[in-house]
Parts: C-alpha cells; sequence; structure tokens
C-alpha cells in the first residue's frame, strides 16, 4: 500500500512473481474502504493462481506496531491513525496477515530477490517524497522493541539545519530526499515544483546550479551513510527511489564524504550501491514476510 | 588490556566474580611482552581457582579483524598493528581464546551482569578518553562483517566541527569524550590540562562556565543517541566511563535534545542510563564471550 498506488502479488518460493494488480489508493474514501480494496485485491489473486498460500504480507509506509499489527501514523497515509490493519485484513480474508513498514519491506525484498542477494546484512535507504531506513541483519528485520527502527531519514546530517515535522532539525530526509531536491532547485533560481527528474536533465544538460544540488544533497546522504558504516561495519548499502535516477550527480560528493568521515568504511570492502527492483522491491519483501518471520 | 593496566579475572557461569589480579600494561616493553603478561595473569588464575575452565575472553582497546583474531590498529595501544594476538595468547596459554574489543566487551558485560540484564538489546557508550561503543542485538554482540561495527564515536554530531584523527569532522568523541571536556574547560578559561571530574567539581560549586561545558557536551551526546534511538529503536541506552559522574550537568541537555530529536523516542518506552559495572564491565563481557559466541 502506498500513497498513490496499491500493488499486489503473487510471489513463489524461489522469488518469482507469478500474478499481480495494481490499483489506486483511495484514501479520500477513508481506511475501512482501502482496506476493503486490499482484501479484494488479495482475494482476486487468489482465485486466480492456485497453489499453496504460505501467508501473506503487507506493507505499508508508515509507523507500526509490530506486535499488535497497528499503524500508528502514516504521512502518507491520511486518516491512518491508530488503526489495526493486520487484525482488519485478516477479518476480510479470513487468513494470517504479516505487517511491516514499506521501507522494511523493500529492504527485505532487496535482500531477497535484488541487488543484496548475495549478503545477510545490509541497510537500504530510500531516497522519495521522505527518506525511509530498512535495515535486514542476519537474513531478517531489525525492527526495535516496538517496531520503530530504521528512522534512517531523521539521522540528522546538518545540526541547526532545516526543521523536520518531526521535531529535529537538519534531518537526512531535508537534505537528500526528492523533496529537499525540490527546494533546493526552487533555492537556486531552478523553477518551481521541479521534480528530482526534471533537476536531473538540467544537470544532465550541463546547469551548474543543478548540480550544485546533487552535489550537496551526495554530501548529506555521505554525512549519514558514514554514520551507518560506523555503527553497523555491514557489507552492503543500498539505495533506491525517485532520486536514483541522479546517481551519476550526486555519487561522487557522497562517495567523497563517506570516504573522509568513515575510517570504517576506507578499512573494509564496504559497498554502496543501487537497489535493483525499484518499486517491486516491497511486494518481494511482503511476500517474504511470512517466510522469515 | 587497558591502555595503562592490565586487569583479569575468574567470573563463573552465573556471573560471580571469583578471583582477579590487577597490573600495569608494559606498553614500553613492546607487545610481545604485553602478551607474555598476559598469558601469565591467566596461567596465574588457572592456577589459584579449581572448576571446569568453560573459556577465556581477552578484550583491548582497538580495531579488530573478527576472524582472523588480530588487532588491526589501537590508539590506546602503541605497538600493537596487525598483531595476531589471539593466536599469540593461545599458543602461550595452549587453550582457544576469544578476542573482544573493549567497548563491545563492556556492552556485554553489562548485558550480563549488569544494568543491561533485563533487556536482550541495547547500545553502550564509553565516554573515556574517547568515545566506544558496543551495540548488543538479541543478547549478542553486533560485529559487522569484518568486527569493526559499533564506532560510535564516529557518529558526526557537528559538521564541519573539529577535525578527528579520523579523518571526520566535527565526531561525537571530539564533542563529548572526557578529552573534549579538558579542550572546552580550557577554551572557556577553567584552567590547563583539567580531568573531566575536575571540571565536574567547579560545576558542583557553581561554575557556571564549567556548566556551559556539561551542557554542550549533553546536546552533542543528544545528538548521537536521538540518531541511535531513531536507527535502533531498542529499549536501552546506555553511558559508561569518567564523564558520567557528571551526569547531573549533561543529562538534561542530552534528553532535551533526544525528546526534541528523536520522534521514536518521543513514542516508545526508551530508556537512557547509566552503566553500573564501571571499568569491570570489560571483564564480565570478557568471561561472557566463551557463553555467547
Amino acid at each position: 500500500m502506498g500513497g498513490t498506488n496499491l500493488r499486489a502479488a503473487v510471489i513463489d518460493e524461489t522469488g518469482a512473481l507469478i500474478d499481480r494488480v495494481e490499483g489506486r489508493t483511495n484514501l479520500a474514501a477513508g481506511p475501512e474502504a482501502v482496506m476493503d480494496d486490499i482484501a479484494r485485491s488479495i482475494l482476486e489473486l487468489r482465485g486466480r493462481c492456485g497453489g499453496q498460500l504460505a501467508g501473506i504480507g503487507v506493507a505499508v509506509p508508515g509507523i507500526i506496531e509490530m506486535q499488535k499489527g497497528v499503524v500508528r501514523e502514516s504521512p502518507n497515509l491520511p486518516g491512518f491513525c491508530d488503526i489495526p490493519v493486520r487484525d482488519e485484513i485478516e477479518r476480510r480474508i479470513q487468513a494470517p496477515v504479516h505487517l511491516e513498514n514499506d521501507a522494511n519491506a523493500a529492504a527485505l525484498g532487496e535482500k531477497w530477490a535484488g541487488a543484496g542477494r548475495a549478503v545477510d546484512d545490509l541497510v537500504l535507504l530510500t531516497l522519495g517524497t521522505g527518506i525511509g531506513g530498512g535495515i535486514i541483519y542476519g537474513g531478517k528485520i531489525l525492527h526495535g522493541f516496538v517496531g520503530m527502527a530504521g528512522e534512517l531519514g531523521h539521522i540528522q546530517v546538518v545540526p541547526n539545519g532545516n526543521p523536520c515535522a518531526c521535531g529535529g532539525h537538519g534531518c537526512l530526509e531535508k537534505h537528500a530526499s526528492a523533496t529537499a531536491v525540490t527546494l533546493m532547485a526552487r533555492l537556486l533560481g531552478l523553477g518551481e515544483n521541479l521534480t528530482s527528474e526534471q533537476v536531473y536533465h538540467l544537470a544532465r544538460d550541463g546547469n551548474a546550479h543543478a548540480r550544485v544540488v546533487f552535489a550537496t544533497m551526495g554530501k548529506a546522504l555521505g554525512v549519514a551513510i558514514a554514520d551507518l558504516v560506523n555503527i553497523f561495519n555491514f557489507p552492503l548499502y543500498l539505495l533506491s527511489g525517485g532520486v536514483l535516477a541522479a546517481w551519476e550527480f550526486f555519487a561522487p560528493a557522497m562517495f567523497e564524504e563517506v570516504r573522509r568521515s568513515s575510517y570504517v568504511f576506507r578499512n573494509s570492502d564496504t559497498r554502496i550501491g543501487k537497489a535493483e527492483l525499484g518499486k517491486d522491491a516491497g511486494l518481494y519483501g511482503a511476500a517474504r514476510l511470512p517466510l522469515t518471520a
């Protein structure tokens, strides 16, 4: 479940995607109607596909209380405030459901079927409207004690930087998300409401200001990744999301900052790379949940 | 093994300390002589104590390659550069040895026999000459892929802040260690080479500058802890080391910063508290290594 689209898929135990359905997330109709749509998608796919059902996973963009299966709140899903999504969907489809945060699910998906197949430990950063994070340790999602771990978009990279809705200042997602790219582009006179893709095209056409935007964003990202490398010493850090397209313009500044700031990076064979599954990562991760929980 | 003292202990499987020996770390004599001293301490304790030997753990302040049992380098142990400490001690005592970073061992010790007994997941920050870190997840040390995880003293809290030997700028240990307290005290005109304990006494006597030192240090610590809470969502974050004595003066600024900057902290029952075992934490952790590895 995303803020804009609902997508569901049947994925087999080898990680092959067998069938899928897509639709809009009708948030205006309220949480009950959205959960009806989710249940309908699942039931439709069950009707279409044979085989034995290993389980059902649902990924949502929001803060989740794992044990209760409750969406505490979600900036991208207005109306989903203390909603027992797991139980509500279970009731509708009469089968057990695993509920997970979307960035956590995406990280698990990349580990299972994407760019993280070769490792057991990785960190994924999703560079979208906001910045989400997922931590895979020993092949499983690191949840923390109520399920709020991996809030990597709120690592502070610029103290006394841009204020964030979370209460902090200078959070990573205020300086390296698609939203931050749009804001910087406006401040540097490139135009109003440019998407990060539009800013990328300007950079590719040689626009110096657009390149400064990505160099600045890359440095902020590098500060956070250096912290993560120093904390985890994992072999792999993956990036995904819309801003990833501009890799050629932000990656140099990112690597320079990580190399400068992280002794651990300089002294171990750490890889920072692109995620592979795009928007489908969450589908694969959700499908994998029943097999790793 | 510390930079100044060598300490060894016999600890039973219930976590009771049975016997101990202490001596100086004779770094001037070189690594071979220091490892001779370590082996002699272990053999002396084995001679004095009965019972069955479950295993031997050795904790050292430095960067370790876990699989090889090698001390890559150690700022506090000049001369220990690419030294195969594990194998060298094993050869001397003819028994298997578990080698571990001292902050990791201290974290494990606090989990086993100290302030972390009630939880399975915690982070320890040791506020000494530098700042070390240990991460316990599921009751075990989180090592990362070559054993360098937990370099928490190098989380960046002040971008473009004080340069650090690691290559970064504004690392936590440049702003919240005992060394940082001494430096700030000098800059604020309190005196040359004051220990953090002396600065603490000034603060307790009402000296406003000394209180500013700890408020500044507490805020820097709060930035790093907020990051860690957002990343891990663990139930417990422990502080130890010499600066801990000044808790009453740095803790308010620390808590204010964590509360302000971490949505996860505000919305979960997260505890930040004092470690209990002091300098013995590493002894307990080292003793626990053979039982958790």
